[in-house]
């Protein structure tokens, strides 16, 4: 073939290959978002439209690629999670990243005359995003992500809930806004809102509390009564050897998966019981779809 | 701070940076294409339409990303070039890929209604593009990468265009076409274009014959009439010490950069003297603005 | 400083920190030791001489780094098992690996006059070893890993044990041999060993047919009756956050194993109860030493 | 195969082989030898006798390893230089570095008793190396960091000679020396040599001045007049297609090398006279053998 004198070039391409049965997590992260949020004038301190695409746009990709089980998503950033069982792309990292990042840009774009319907059409510089994959070995270190994300999540809210507070409505500059929140605690923040402007922070949206939680739906199971529920699934998932499913099973699983509802949820991903009663999420195997959904 | 108990997932994150002093090339690659031009009844072996949009998302990338030095596209794929003495994101692989991928595919969705104004619009599934980066040591194996792109698009047109002159105009269906350029080298196809469809190939647009390749214009030199002109340039960007370059040099540079014309040719690329003419492509040093340019 | 100038040459120096959380496996294999085996008359199918010299090294070797959890030993090769919370070097894989080659290397020449007193002295070229590190993210993966090379083991052994059988005692070249026993299974071969040579494979030492383990030695405890006894214990260890453990506390682990006997052993490491009545190897915990151990 | 069902954890090993067309450099490092060189006694600063067993052990390293170009040694560190167009063990980093430490090791302990044959010999524990590699892309890159190595060499014995003049005829204890040398610049510690102590620095020994250059000896050519000579040849060097050399032209260098006779010198790696004189240390290419040399 003609091209031979060339294609030598090709192995410098360095193998990306994520370990084996690890659990992946992709994650995206709006570029220059405070920039963009201010050319397009998103509601502070959370803009329900911006985050309504957010999701949209990443309940797309989770419905594009089947084997991303759960996603956790707060402000301008997206967490997408493939089971440690997960063989797709041969888990070359470049190639999981760079296909989340692309489909959910595409969908953003796509979706903003939907979400932003009132506001003016996106011009350059357009919004994108940028990604990169983290694998975890244990189910409590993927766990463990999860909640730092929603943590995350919880004390950033609760900040900017108290600070935009002080400016919007207490009058406040940002700077003395900033000065009077500086060494506060948790405690603090709530007893101003709740003092100055008679806000209860529980009262607070849930998807602004919380942050979004996507998954596919099935019949959830009663949490065992033992303490011990989770961490057995979690020693099944961890001692078991990675299972070869035949072929015609591996179709099987990703039929049932496409079927499944895949739902955004506002949910506390921290405690036990929200993995213990949706025990799929972390056994990999689609649960039971349940007998009144309408897909 | 109360999210530090799950702060050491953080420790998880490997390294990604990539060598210094090596040229990085990212290629993207449409996803699934093939279905995707269906759908949307690309003209075959060429849609002049579908390669126009790939080249204004790829513009608008070079012009978000000043650190690009020059671009090649052929088909539904895009490589960008990033100089050896780059520093951008700290050469990460997965922040440079995801952030190309992500505006290219902004861009690709958002000029979609231009470009494919009299098609139906886009609906899901969209397209998107997954990448990679690889690195290229010294300035041969660049220009060798370039080479081995340039030459595949030459020989993928090549077949192409007698593939689809035989079905279109010879009537034929697409096994026996196949079976007919089984073994066929260029002079063979050359010679079915000509005897049976009366088409000189070399009369077929550049853009189809050659790709695109994107830069930035400046004053182009004359080559130097020594044959050395392009390894003398490749040996002083090759040894080199890596050049700290100042802050207040480094931002000069930059807005020189974004000032820049960028231009969509079809050039030869595997010659010298694209390279000869053009010494800015290898230097890394932005040229002489040409007095007649128009920005 | 005069140095500076070259010093920018430290920044390509990549990081390889091994995935926090995963098994790290050492093994290293001798090199070129088919003809070194010539060199120097080594008995076959088992030279009992180069196996102990082999033992007293990686003996040594786990003397002098207390990190290492276990290692397992056959012909020309040995694997170094590190707990997977360990954190010795940073992680660092080349420093793991060339460390315990280097340790493992030396003792291995300077033993050698020891365990082969009547032979010649080495002379160049000397024997060398080389060496990787693999991670494994569950108990599961490193029990298969070692139970894969005692597997190896055995079916080496077995075939080698026949093959110089049919060679020394029923007087087959080479070719002959490897004729007769290609496509036969483990019962064939036992049974041209008991047929022809009068010989039971099972009263075979112990070191040739299964190995030889090397780890601490601390008082064992009843197996659980439970079937579960392992899982659990490999629950404990892959849900566990990493235990950020005090300084204190580490020198005093490590005290406590160094004052550990460390002992070789030819045990079935592939069943369950090994490792039941050992829990101190994974759960990375120093035991209890027994009363009657004299150190 | 019987063992077919746990060979699934060889899929657990990660590829590392290093980029191609780069220069790779092994540098290994004693470990512990502060605490080593007083159990024998070292003599300070320099130790004739440990730093000739140091060569010693890299020219065998270099004798059984004839892809290496060039080592250079100073002190308990030595760096292994294999040519851009290297490919043994596929360029494995973990390969190279520890059968490159596992020969010298070899070595050194092997040698011991021949360099300090007045010395008690060597007793657990052992001597031992830890390694790495590192890749450079450009021949400048290469050269700056054996610069790196010359010099850091220079400024330590500068040092050491000093501090240890200071002590042994000086009669000074350590932390009075280092008070008084701290923040000298080199005149300032020549001053001290010769005022205090009528040592002209200058007059030192080579080796403890420049450190130890390891290479094949072939007939030296006259630097080219111009001064580009080097970058001419690094230009070569770089500029070049990696040359696809046929087995028996390979074969044929490699005779070429193993028949060259391996010298220890101690002279200056940092200004061009070194490289140019020694075209076959970039080239890679063998050089012509000298009449009058007696290998």
């Amino acid at each position: 073939m003609a091209n031979s004198k060339f294609e030598y070039v090709k192995q410098f391409e360095q193998p990306d290959s994520l370990l084996p049965n690890t659990w992946i997590v992709v994650r995206l992260d709006g570029r220059g978002f405070t920039k963009f949020s201010t050319k397009y004038a998103f509601e502070k301190p959370n803009d329900m439209r911006a985050l309504d695409l957010m999701n949209a746009a990443a309940r797309s990709v989770m419905s594009e690629l089947p084997d991303i089980t759960i996603a956790y998503g707060v402000s301008d950033e997206y967490s997408f999670v493939f089971h440690k069982s997960c063989t797709l792309f041969e888990r070359r990292a470049s190639k999981l990243v760079s296909t989340i990042v692309s489909t959910f840009t595409a969908y953003y774009i796509y979706f903003w005359p939907i979400y932003f319907k009132d506001s003016k059409p996106l011009t350059p510089p357009l919004p994108s995003f940028d990604g990169r994959a983290v694998t975890y070995p244990s189910v409590q270190n993927l766990r463990d992500y999860m909640s730092w994300r929603q943590v995350d999540c919880h004390i950033n809210n609760l900040y900017n809930t108290t600070f935009w507070a002080l400016i919007n409505k207490g009058g406040m500059d940002g700077t003395t806004a900033e000065l009077m929140l500086k060494g506060t605690f948790s405690a603090d923040k709530n007893e101003i809102l709740f003092q100055k402007f008679g806000i209860n922070y529980n009262n607070e949206p849930e998807m602004f509390k919380k942050g979004s939680v996507i998954f596919r739906e099935y019949e959830m199971v009663e949490p065992e009564t033992t303490k011990n529920g989770v961490e057995k699934e979690a020693e099944k998932a961890n001692t078991a050897v990675p299972e070869v499913k035949s072929k015609s099973q591996l179709e099987k699983e990703k039929k049932a998966r496409t079927k499944a509802k895949i739902v955004v949820e506002h949910l506390d991903i921290i405690r036990d019981e929200f993995w213990e009663r949706r025990p799929w999420l972390l056994s990999g195997k689609p649960g039971k779809v349940p007998k009144e959904q309408k897909p």
